[in-house]
């Protein structure tokens, strides 16, 4: 039996714009996950802030976006470029283009993570203590 | 205080060809890890099998490269070109371009992961049971 390898490309079968972003799984295994992302055009509610219980990584493999934080930092990503969003931390997507391919990888909450327990998020803007 | 977030562009601050890949480390979390690599160039040795312990995400972001499998395939990838390598498949770098950019996510081992003990590799091709 041959051992099993996925493939892909990930500008190729882009789907079209729609309401919602669009998410695929490439690959999970340990708690961690590998995903494509294609925006087209959708931003982040008003107010609304992710913050993931795992670090994450981000980058932008086409198009162009725009990242805003709970700290008042911004950060505008083009192709090749790539950020790490700690557990926990606040942030919204201000902006994308169409279409925006990303390829995020959620990594496992570390066992021996010695932060806090992360407090309950309102809906609003909040700085970081 | 500020929360922490790591930025970077992958096609920036390219290392110069050199002996060996160039490894860095972008992010590594809860047994994850995610890094880019450049090559220039470089190739396995003859007869040398990669088997990672846990699984393996690749995407080319720039450049282009061919892979080899122990079951006698190949993948020739270019920017955007993605593959999943199973824990413990053996495969090899048959070929890059100067320079080729990958980045690559290692996946941890899932702790219910049912596979049976990869055996001992020789150094030799080795056809997957």
């Amino acid at each position: 039996m041959s051992e099993k390898f996925s493939v892909g490309q990930l500008l190729a079968g882009l789907p079209p714009p729609a309401a919602d972003e669009h998410f695929e799984c490439l690959h999970a295994a340990g708690g961690a996950r590998i995903e494509r992302i294609v925006s087209h055009g959708q931003s982040s509610p008003p107010g609304f802030w992710y913050a993931q219980d795992g670090d994450e990584g981000v980058a932008v493999v086409a198009g162009e976006a725009s990242l805003e934080f709970a700290d008042g930092r911004s950060l505008t990503m083009r192709a090749g470029d790539w950020v790490v969003l700690p557990a926990g931390s606040r942030h919204r997507v201000a902006r994308t283009a169409s279409p925006t391919v990303w390829l995020a990888v959620h990594l496992p909450r570390a066992e021996d993570d010695a932060r806090p327990p992360r407090p309950q998020l309102p809906g609003g803007l909040q700085s970081p203590s």
